[in-house]
């Protein structure tokens, strides 16, 4: 017997009928003998909503308000999902982030956990009873309402399940697990049963969308088995767990793909120290999220930087650049919003050095143009032109050989 | 400089807009020098969505998560409200029951207040905000979330009034004000400036509907003067308060009335003692609301007793004096349920014994018969055929001398 998390995002929780069929793969899970905890997001659009109420009354919102408002979405979900559990025999007990013990700093709509006290919830499985906790959510020291942020229902589920020593925290989806690329875009992708959580680091920081990167962080560093899986088909998903020696280790895993950055090049930088720290400094301070960073070597004296941001990013960057123009004396910013990122990630290619090889030679075959290049231990990452993303993934999809 | 409490239902926070009104409202008030500690219902219709998708999910719903969906409501509410203030420049923070400090018994969905300890709305309004708080919802003493049934954001805010001495509580609806009879039955009823709380409480529990009288009772038992008016139309309304002997009293202020309930009646019961205590014992074992009581002299050593339950409690009933019948003797049980109940109230019959000739010398005029009579010091009741209550309304505001 033993201790299973189970989170189900908003797409399982949507509708009454979804929170039924829930309710019956937690009494299933149950009946099978371990005990369950349940996180919950909020129900499908019901966040939606409150945020067009919430633009409807106010052209601004103060954070701790609008943590007030948001959580009231997983306050349904969890209630209504424990009176589903109660309707097919199963003992369950709702608790808030609060109830929950998530305590949290006091940044409001971005909180992060600094401790969880789960002493209602021992006392409720000790009781037989199967706590529903509402994801995202969670009370600071000051003991306001806070939500986590992006991925926060995942960091609820992961937190929890280091707290109570659980034996795996279950991730239900709309997919049926992680994939060894986007199945939208490479038909012949396969679900990869098993990965490692510094793989999976890699596939969520390029462009993977199963896992936010700061959940699988938070498992890796707390020793947490996760288990991705689909809400629709209940089928098996994908294991991330800690890489061990004798795992087999596949050379490559994974292609991911990344649209939504642009890069940004400053022309003509005069080569003196100090230049790029300054410049990376002033993007720091208006809270620019720097990716990707590529200094090119000149022989005239002069150098081109070029890094990547946000989309959304990419005016306030520009003018943070310009501000600095005649200051650091450089020639003129040259932006380029129709970039892409492809990254092949696999724990194996530590010791094969011919991967870096292979891909280059797989763009170039099929004549696509590498823009940057940027690469981890297990991780190439190229950005290439926007059109031609589609074209580089499959290619190198077959490549390495990842199809089923 | 004073401090007021200002408690709006759901119709008047119903939409964007009205929340929006309700800001401006609160904005000038808050203005013109008073603190204000604001009380919310939830949004007009949530709560029924919120019914909707419970009775979705489960046949028979757990009261405690019950409660959990149902304080989502309020949840949404105070936080727009919050996010409406704030846009007309007016520091304010949503606090939950559980922030505000009701502390309630554990009967999950018709909790009862057994504490107020307000400290964080003290400590909010001594630094200048407006605290909103969510009506309706405590935090029992198990630390779960409670509701306080019917009409339980007035008695919220009557707590809260009460606990930090406020000067008025002003109750905000969708009528603007008690009248001296509904507006619909009898057109020319008029808008009562002031009654006492007797008057009130004689009005909440026959028939009149603005104020429940449960925040009735809680205002007259902590001295806090109430204020009835409409969120709609912003004029003063009517207040309730302590009646003073200086106080200028009409012989009768109001005409009530109410269509919600049955008359059974038990006939041929022997005249011998205990027969009524062991009839009404078994009725309120299981749970049914006896009102009016009224038992007929016989001159055969037989007697009928009569009484009123609501409507919903007709079958209930039925079945307990029907269990009873071989056992207390009594010929048969007699049904009807299309009764109404008319009253005439007023703080100032106490010393006219003639209000009660003329109340039955005005029905008799218009050929009403009486079925059932029951009185307090302050009001007279009469049951009398549903289909004839409209026409015994408008003669007895006419009689009365209620008109404008």
């Amino acid at each position: 017997m033993g201790l299973v998390v189970q989170k189900f995002g908003g797409t399982s929780v949507g509708d009454a009928d979804r929170i039924r069929a829930v309710a019956d793969h937690v009494a299933r899970t149950r009946r099978q003998g371990d005990d369950v905890v349940v996180v919950v997001s909020a129900m499908g659009k019901s966040t939606d909503e409150l945020l067009r109420l919430a633009g409807d009354v106010a052209s601004q919102a103060p954070p701790r308000e609008m943590d007030m408002l948001l959580t009231a979405g997983e306050r349904i979900s969890m209630s209504l999902l424990c009176m589903a559990l109660s309707e097919v025999g199963i003992k369950a007990a709702s608790f808030t982030g609060s109830q929950a013990g998530i305590i949290t700093d006091t940044d409001h709509t971005r909180a992060k956990i600094i401790d969880v006290r789960p002493e209602r919830l021992k006392d409720a499985i000790a009781d037989g009873i199967v706590p529903v906790v509402a994801g995202f959510q969670g009370v600071s020291t000051e003991k306001d309402v806070t939500t986590l942020g992006r991925g926060g229902s995942d960091v609820t589920a992961v937190a929890l399940a280091a707290a109570l020593g659980a034996d795996v925290c279950e991730i239900y989806t709309d997919v049926t697990g992680v994939f060894s690329a986007d199945p939208r875009v490479v038909p012949e992708a396969r679900r990869l049963s098993r990965v490692s959580f510094e793989e999976m680091l890699e596939m969520a920081s390029t462009g993977g969308r199963v896992l936010m990167l700061r959940s699988v962080e938070f498992a890796r560093n707390h020793h947490v088995p996760l288990h991705v899986r689909s809400s629709f088909t209940w089928e098996p998903g994908t294991w991330v767990v800690e890489e061990e020696p004798s795992m087999e280790q596949a050379i490559v895993s994974a292609v991911t793909h990344d649209v939504t950055e642009a890069k940004i090049t400053v022309v003509g930088v005069p080569d003196r120290p100090g230049i790029a720290a300054r410049l990376f400094r002033a993007l720091a301070d208006r809270g620019v999220n720097v990716d990707m960073i590529v200094q090119n070597i000149s022989a005239d004296g002069s150098t081109d930087i070029s890094f990547t941001v946000p989309r959304s990013d990419v005016g306030v960057a520009q003018d943070v650049a310009a501000a600095l123009q005649d200051d650091l004396g450089f020639q003129m910013v040259k932006t380029d919003s129709s970039i892409a990122r492809v990254s092949v990630i696999g724990a194996g290619m530590k010791s094969y050095p011919g991967v870096t090889a292979t891909m280059f030679e797989t763009l170039a075959r099929e004549d696509i143009n590498i823009e940057m290049i940027s690469t981890s231990s297990i991780r190439i990452s190229c950005v290439v032109d926007e059109s031609e993303v589609e074209q580089a993934m499959r290619a190198l999809h077959a490549a390495f050989e990842l199809g089923g």
